[in-house]
């Protein structure tokens, strides 16, 4: 287990962010925070969930913690560190909670200080709502953790997963940056690009009224924030692109084969995902 | 309401049939059956949901029905009526629940006796089970029941009306054949297209570790009978292709903007698909 002793700063206060922080704290550990908004760290510190916190990033504050989490935009984590590495403490152990790894991770990687361990991580977990007043570190307790390999000393990557211990995840795993981009281009991005489609492909206002429960849960994700997923989509655009590419190649024939009416073709297809599914049940 | 002295003849006595047999002997409806398994006669005679039942198609049996429901796959009621229309009595009154409506009732339209009146209608309804055991009149009352436009008599219209009414269904509508065949063909034959053809892109089986709730959700209608949504899709071939058409063409505006970094065009996207699928939630 990561040592009590050591000091965590929690950079971005929002729904992730303030989850753990109210996880570590009720864990023992010493949490300072950074964030934008002063009421964010209003409601941290009245609820007990963190030490201290601060809208300013200050060189003496920074420098007293051994271990940084960021759980900011992926530009504004890049430009972060661009600006303020030299407030961080010598030998320090950073990591992330940012959706997408290769491209960020590989931009960071050619600046960042020697000094400091930068061990990545994605924590699978979230909610339809935003910000650290909706923080629950409940949310962990079914989700994966995933750190992702890198060139890291063997400690630090230990102190990671030993966050995801202490955060109770339910399961925690190791994947390269690109396996970690593959995965989530599929399962979670694909899927998002399906759902925004399907609700620009028609005006589905009429609809609503004769809508069921296969079409409501297709489009869940269709609500969606913008910003941030139009930053990870194009982050992770090798990968996501690929994923795209052959999901249309297989639409396409699906679609081929109902206009030559090739019946076998069609159950083949059927019978796949029938099969494929299953593995989700067992 | 229905003439309580009419008779009912459920053909097909699987979920659904059962279902409406269920709901229409506990409102005091004398049903019949005819379906191909002895169990299931069996079954329902000794749960009380039906009167009499039969795995034979006897002249002297159906004439004595003022109604009969087919609950049968699209291809084998097109044929039984073919084949056994000679048997129903004068002036009685059929209607169906298939999935599909315009290219069905246009090819029995062309062949059914005059004096017969046909009005299709489509509970939209059903569970993740088959057959009478699991059938449950409890499944209509959330559940849409539509009546498709046709040329017929208001008294078989009031007939059919009065059955969904019967049932408890949430909602009793009107939609044309063609307005009906779109709508499904939108709503509930693209979205399992789009959930076979994402199981049938990748093989998932080592992503099940990582799969969040988006992605099961998705894919939970991949689990297809192949047998009949293949007869439902050719059936709806034109309206179907349309649909596919318009949304691989919504799918390749998102591809290309992710591609071209276009992040306003992203964002367009994204909006209006937040806005559409805020409808639903209202």
């Amino acid at each position: 287990m990561l040592d009590k002793n050591k000091k965590i700063l929690i950079v971005g206060l929002g729904l992730i962010g303030g989850s753990y922080a109210e996880g570590l704290t009720n864990n023992g550990y010493y949490v300072g925070c950074i964030t934008r908004s002063a009421s964010s760290i209003e409601y941290a510190l009245d609820k007990g969930i963190i030490k201290e916190g601060t809208t300013e990033i200050k060189e003496e504050m920074i420098k007293k913690y051994d271990l940084i989490i960021f759980a900011l935009y992926p530009k504004v984590f890049i430009n972060w560190l661009e600006n303020y590495q030299s407030f961080i403490k010598e030998g320090a152990i950073i990591t992330d909670v940012t959706g997408v790894k290769e491209s960020v991770v590989t931009k960071i990687n050619s600046f960042l200080r020697k000094d400091i361990d930068f061990v990545p991580h994605h924590p699978m977990a979230g909610k339809e709502t935003y910000g650290v007043k909706n923080s629950d570190a409940a949310i962990f307790k079914k989700a994966n953790f995933i750190i992702c390999y890198n060139d890291n000393k063997q400690e630090s990557i230990d102190a990671i997963e030993s966050i995801g211990r202490i955060l109770e995840f339910r399961r925690i795993s190791y994947l390269t940056l690109k396996e970690h981009d593959e995965m989530i281009g599929f399962l979670s991005q694909l899927t998002h690009c399906i759902a925004v489609v399907l609700m620009n492909a028609k005006d589905s206002e009429k609809l609503v009224d004769y809508t069921g429960d296969s079409f409501r849960d297709l489009t869940r994700i269709a609500k969606i924030n913008e910003e941030m997923w139009t930053e990870l989509f194009l982050l992770n655009k090798v990968a996501l692109l690929k994923e795209m590419d052959s999901f249309i190649n297989e639409f396409m024939k699906l679609r081929n084969a109902i206009q030559n009416d090739d019946e076998e073709a069609i159950k083949e297809m059927m019978k796949l995902s029938t099969l494929r599914r299953s593995y989700f049940d067992k």
